[in-house]
């Protein structure tokens, strides 16, 4: 069987390794354009920062070591113009020579990867104009640092790679902005915890411009200024992040179907409509896995998983993809972030009843050298009890909050399930009430209303106007709101009355909770506590 | 509704000030012995390293604080010494006065914790002899540290404390060995897993002697020699952390029924054998998850869960405790252990048929700087395909991969089930096939006969005896084995007949598995790859 594989990285060199190490008798093929194979994408912008130092480091195989080492055959500088499934053949035109070929195929796998996109706008050819998908793009931008060439910089789109880049810019002493079109920096977050993340951006360093579009480069010889829809900015150079489109225009009259963004629709087989042709990785489309509708994964992993599948179905293993959650985790200044399932804005269009808390908690023993918080926004089904995402910022392992509800989330767990859960616990790893458990038991006191919040979402829409803002605080710290001391609390306090609308804010809300769990024994019907408390969400003291 | 509870560390704290949130109503009274409440246990080893720099870090709650804060009535000094359940009552005695108290109570909650085993044996009141239990001790043993009293020391007991006190003391300059009549340092992990450990510990100057009992303290005033069944050893101190005992004698004619080893029997609601009494924390008994037989689970993390969970039960709400799965993580010396679940010996123990692999797999982006291994044994049952167990070892967060396997033990999750999941994924963090799915996915690969191997312990026990050992490295390592290089196997190979016996070992297992893989294809039926490979076995080459 003659199986061709277009396109070298991570879905092509997967699955071309596993179908040989399957049945070494294949005559698998991959046909590249490029003249390297799978190189390590998601870590160029760590290259950019001088972390990762060499930059061999980024080549994880040559297309010879890959040929050796696995039995496949790379034929590199190829690029594939035209698919013909009724010839069972592509058209490949060689880059070198210039010479087109026919290669005939019993199985393809269509891996041929996404491109940056490029905005048509003036200026892109100037000298200090950079993108970051391949090593050499890496490369060119850390020399221009290294050459001293950029001191100020516009990183253009607030995506994962934009913000590691722009991390990884700063971290060589540059100074950066960025700027992006949508609302917020980083999809799949919420807005309140987005902003966070735009406020704590800022706070080290790198300013954010949100629903700015830059609609052109000026400068003579190299860039000079970045003009965006609100101002011009000066920057000696440009990163342009602004997202990828997936390399599928050579399916054009292939008979391929193709999804409205250009990437390739597949079954849960990761078949697209044309028997024998399978496409994974960044061109291909694949489906939530909550949801079941599409949803484009353009990840390594994900690309990883694919490829394995992809060469077991192309044996007959009918091994079916159930999809992905949209799992993402970023390392930014004193900041990581990661997320996992649906936000909460999602599950309410996905037709869920979605209830939310964001706790702050402890990320290991707090008298542990190097113990900071999480804060947490964990979104479960009212109805159903059903998880469905998390959402998690802070110093530490937020990795392992989100690989803990993947699998949760993948194994269709309730948050009664996930009760009482025997995990990991030593002073340097985590705490007595583990971060992910400790945020189910708020998420579970709020579904059974012994804990009465107003949200920080909430709270900025003014949904808090009519309430009095107490300090609840374990000493006074607003200073304009009055204090109530919780453990003062023995009765009906004469300075509020029972039905009086009040807002208890502490540190991270812990503290209010107690303070609202003991009004209530007291009668006071009509408080809230704003969850994330101080530690999360600003509050100005002007408005009360 | 009165509660009185027994004991004012974990779980005694967490039950009483959950109950006084959930009905502020009740009279709720904590009885100790002690003249503190809730401090941290599981952080006094790091006090005597000088890790948690204050010795008020170790105190959560002083008695005063707690009462203020949750409305509990904090009784110290006053040591229960009989429950009598017929007239639902408690004797006490003031240590103070020396005189006897009766309380009534309607629910009665016995969380006395336990107590340190003193062996008998002479010299357990010479100067220089310490436990580990309260803060005092650990208090008392850096102070010693600090006056430079110590120089050598011997930890006799390998449990999770002792070698965390070794680990600690050695940090702080003081040369330590640490025997254990056990068979192997650590419980719960198997076999080949605590002699890994074992060996990592000698390397990094702590000397375990296993299958040790000690037989006395010697010395004038202060401690001079430890005797032990194998030798005497030299010794300015010793801190014995040999295992507690539950704090249960005062139960005796109480009717309250015991288990073997005096901890408290307790149904599935915490309830005792006797009506409104509770038992939960380190005196209680509950038990494992995956086999419901009792297990005995004296750790921080389900005191709280038991606190918690008897709270509401205490109240009506009848939520059952499903149990624990022996969880637990621990730091050594530049490596960190964890495990939870059944070990393959307990897992055949219990009936399942068990299959296993170890595997080496790196646990961030090989490229990151701090990127290591983690050594992995994964447990799941053949029949059923059940994960059962994961026993992990590394410098990096083996505490991820066990909360993972933490989450789907307790949903129940086959190795199918938890195939191809999104996993979190960046160079910082986490490999883009996660460690946890690359371990699972050559699990399946051995459970499809994809990959035949020998185990570190069948090798150790000498299943390999009849095989050839190939060097199947990616450059000639092994200095008396015949070198095989994968990349040049293009047929059978003059050297080797194809029934010949082959063991293939490479540096972590998985060049060897591709040779293998190769090998099979052109004939061989008798090759074995050996799991874990160099990383992880001593290969005596004079054995060939």
């Amino acid at each position: 069987m003659k199986v061709l594989i277009i396109g070298g990285v991570a879905a092509g060199t997967k699955v071309a390794a596993k179908l040989k190490r399957e049945d070494r008798s294949l005559d698998v093929t991959i046909l590249t354009k490029d003249n390297d194979i799978s190189y390590a994408g998601c870590g160029l912008p760590y290259y950019v920062g001088n972390v990762i130092r060499e930059k061999e480091q980024l080549i994880v195989n040559t297309p010879e070591k890959f040929e050796k080492l696995t039995g496949v055959n790379v034929l590199t500088e190829m690029e594939v113009i035209k698919v013909n499934p009724k010839e069972k053949a592509v058209g490949v035109l060689n880059l070198q020579s210039n010479e087109r070929y026919d290669y005939g195929y019993d199985k393809l796998v269509i891996a041929s990867g996404a491109s940056p996109i490029k905005p048509p706008v003036e200026g892109l050819d100037l000298k200090g104009v950079f993108f970051m998908r391949t090593p050499e793009d890496a490369i060119r931008l850390r020399k221009s640092i290294e050459k001293n060439e950029i001191k100020r910089a516009v990183v253009v789109g607030a995506g994962f790679i934009g913000l590691e880049v722009a991390e990884n810019m700063a971290k060589q002493g540059v100074k950066v902005s960025v700027i992006d079109m949508a609302e917020h920096v980083l999809p799949g977050f919420d807005e309140e915890m987005s902003e966070y993340i735009e406020n704590h951006l800022a706070e080290n360093g790198i300013m954010t411009a949100t629903g700015v579009k830059m609609e052109g480069i000026v400068g003579t010889d190299r860039v000079e200024k970045v003009k965006t829809s609100r101002r011009a900015m000066k920057a000696d150079a440009v990163v342009l992040s602004i997202g990828i489109r997936a390399n599928t225009s050579f399916l054009q009259d292939s008979g391929v179907e193709l999804m409205p963004n250009k990437t390739i629709k597949v079954n849960e087989y990761l078949q697209t409509n044309i028997e024998d042709v399978y496409a994974i990785g960044d061109c291909a489309c694949v489906v939530n896995k909550i949801t079941k509708s599409p949803q484009w994964s353009p990840m390594g992993s994900s690309a990883n998983i694919e490829g394995r599948l992809t060469a077991k179905n192309i044996l007959g293993k009918n091994k079916s993809y159930e999809g992905v959650l949209g799992t993402a985790v970023c390392k930014l200044p004193n900041l990581n972030t990661g997320r996992t399932g649906l936000t909460e804005v999602a599950a309410k269009e996905t037709g869920y009843n979605p209830i939310s808390v964001i706790s702050v908690v402890d990320d290991k023993a707090h008298y542990y050298p190097g113990a900071g918080s999480f804060i947490v926004k964990m979104i479960a089904d009212k109805d159903t009890k059903k998880l469905l995402g998390l959402q998690v910022l802070g110093s530490g392992d937020v990795d392992k909050m989100i690989d803990i509800a993947v699998t949760a989330i993948s194994l269709n767990a309730s948050i009664d399930d996930l009760e009482n859960l025997d995990f990991a616990y030593a002073p340097p790893f985590s705490t007595a009430i583990h971060p992910f458990a400790h945020t189910l038991n708020i998420l579970q006191n709020k579904m059974n209303k012994e804990f009465d919040t107003i949200t920080p979402l909430e709270f900025k829409e003014g949904k808090a106007k009519d309430y009095k803002i107490i300090d609840a605080s374990i000493s006074p710290t607003l200073k304009a709101a009055p204090y109530i001391d919780l453990t003062k609390v023995e009765g009906v306090l004469p300075e509020y009355d029972i039905d009086e609308k009040l807002l208890l804010i502490c540190a991270k809300g812990k503290r209010a909770y107690m303070l609202q769990n003991r009004l209530k024994f007291y009668g006071y019907n009509n408080t809230k506590v704003l969850e994330g408390g101080l530690t999360f969400n600003e509050i100005d003291e002007e408005e009360e």
